[in-house]
């Protein structure tokens, strides 16, 4: 096992009616004058973001509304909210959304306090010192930024998307209510599910040996998403399958499940240019690449691939051929990602293939190499956007 | 899925020589001048503490020292150690041990802050409001100490083991360093591994259905330490094992695994009568007393002893008599109990069949009822404690 730190300090406010906590828990982590920051119309025509400003009145706490935020979240918007922040002296972001807006909060937070440009610490490593405080009402479970200290950004000029992560974007709280998800399409609820298992996926394929306790924990994540998606898929009232799923979306993105080993990440890397281009949903990017990255790296470790067929798929193990059992599990994973409702090649996804070269150059890899389990040159990117062009079940 | 509340903010530094970093730690969370607390002579002489002082030294970080802690430890020397931290001005407890150092540490911690007996809130359910922050080097995989707010003490006039729960006492940091752990002889280990895998039972036994996320959590815990254990009672030294083994001590007591729904803790409580009584280590009296609470309890919900069964133990269902797989689990529990050198009933932990009306006495139930699993009266646990006294393979 490798060394590691991990540090997650949000406090989770869990459960029904949850969100009328919201103006209690801003108070708690010192909170005074407050941007509102939301998304898409969804969150007001509910009624959430009444409940949450009565709450935030309740308690005497003043704010500044932002709505807007799209997914794949733009730095236009940050901007507009970073001078807010700067103009009125804002002192916590409480973000009322699912991933978008929150990473859109985190983008925010560290350029309200930084008197250069926020994009500088975005896709470069550089270090965030300072951040607004935040806190965070979940409608979607996704993303896992409720939990975490990354955001992912898109910058208009070019579609540029890229990332940052620090402990200091990791949320003073998180009040997540299953109920707010269940309004949420089919479509979108499968995406985020996609997302969850992908997040899990890309630390289970390691280099690392011998971490068998963040192996069990990666799969109990796992199965715990093959058992309640297709719950919720037809049945979207679901309560305890919903809740199964927005806490197993938290815990797959807060660490937990991948300390002490190497991780992966290219699925994400490479799904990023396909969302960035086509402004589709990261899950349904994701269902298209992941598969595909699987086939193409199988190879780098069969034995890994099979204990992921057997453990997780529940596959029977082909002691006289082990390469057909990690092949059986990744074929049973399209399966399941198609069975949800998920695009599982170019096609399904609206994407092209004689973009792929575009989409080789826009990662920006040039002659290097990236990822952790199988280091990947641009040529190997190319192959994998072709495997998923043309996958099919 | 209950709503629930889960807060872990511990920052985990973990790995190889991370006891270096205790200084910096202490630094980082504001302590200027410490208690230096642990326990017996094997951190002195094995030099750890030596390495703590320097870390410590080179930090320019005062301390003053306060060895000694017992196992199950006692009132009488956090009295002792509550008079230095307030005559000298203490801001920082560091505990250099395992869960009874680190239990000490935090009613010193409470004491510390309180004008009246830090004895008021253990075991009155009394809300802690105020505690001197503490960070712990770990030497013992095995309390979860390191990563809750839970504290146990016994009080030495009339033996009796009390226990207090707050987010107040978790540490504000734990180094967790696996090869510490090494040196522990056998018996030590086992105990250790017993109480982790009580920690996650405890919780994995429950009245609210459908919260697949934390059985599988819990499963994956226990699966790990099923693998784990026997590997270092064959090979101390194996610091791939007693990583995983730490990690999952810690992961198992936080809470992550328990969130969501009703948990039991009677074997903890039946337990801690055991070890005030007769001064054994909290692990053998759980290895004897909780497949005997299985065993008395099972009826309640077969199908979850079967699920554990099955899923844990990797035992087959036995789909015409469900029984029989529940029953298969509990068998195979005490077994592995038994391989990894655990005493398995009454005589082999040098307990006595006649004291049992005395331990059911010293517990204090009087005509209640106990537990969140399966209410249990004082008649129930005289039948726990005598299928404990008798029990074999």
């Amino acid at each position: 096992m490798d060394n590691f730190n991990f540090y997650s300090p949000t406090e989770f406010v869990f459960g029904k009616d949850t969100e009328n906590q919201a103006g209690e828990m801003v108070k708690k982590y010192g909170g005074t004058k407050v941007l509102l920051h939301y998304g898409s119309g969804s969150a007001v025509k509910s009624g959430l973001l009444g409940r949450v400003k009565k709450s935030l009145d309740d308690c005497g706490i003043t704010y500044t509304e932002l709505g807007g935020v799209q997914p794949n979240p733009r730095d236009t918007l940050i901007y507009k909210g970073i001078e807010i922040c700067k103009n009125e002296g804002i002192d916590f972001i409480l973000s009322v959304g699912g991933g978008s807006c929150i990473d859109s909060s985190k983008g925010i937070a560290i350029g309200a306090l930084y008197d250069g440009d926020f994009w500088d610490f975005y896709g470069t490593g550089k270090e965030v010192e300072r951040a607004l405080p935040i806190g965070t009402v979940l409608t979607i479970a996704a993303a896992g930024s409720e939990g975490s200290g990354a955001s992912v950004v898109t910058k208009e000029e070019g579609s540029l998307k890229r990332d940052v992560g620090s402990d200091k974007l990791r949320p003073r709280f998180s009040i997540l209510n299953p109920e707010l998800t269940c309004t949420l399409p089919a479509y979108q609820t499968a995406c985020g599910a996609t997302d969850i298992m992908a997040h899990v996926f890309e630390r289970y394929f390691t280099n690392t040996k011998e971490v068998e306790v963040t192996d069990r924990l990666c799969e109990a994540i796992l199965m715990t998403m093959i058992k309640e998606t297709p719950r919720v898929i037809a049945d979207p009232n679901n309560y305890e399958a919903r809740a199964n799923i927005m806490w197993a979306g938290t815990v797959a993105h807060n660490d937990i499940v991948g300390v002490g080993r190497s991780q992966d990440w290219n699925s994400h890397r490479i799904e990023h240019e396909l969302s960035a281009l086509y402004d589709c949903a990261h899950g349904a990017g994701l269902a298209v690449i992941m598969p595909s990255w699987m086939e193409f790296v199988y190879k780098h470790d069969v034995m890994r691939f099979a204990q992921a067929a057997v453990r997780i798929w529940g596959c029977q193990m082909n002691f006289e051929n082990p390469e057909a059992t990690a092949l059986e599990g990744i074929k049973r994973f399209r399966s399941f990602l198609s069975s949800i409702g998920m695009p599982i090649n170019f096609e399904q996804l609206d994407a092209k293939e004689e973009d792929i070269p575009k989409l080789v150059e826009k990662l920006g890899l040039g002659d290097g190499r990236t990822g952790g389990f199988v280091s990947l040159t641009s040529e190997d990117i190319a192959s994998i956007y072709t495997i998923a062009a043309h996958a099919s079940l």
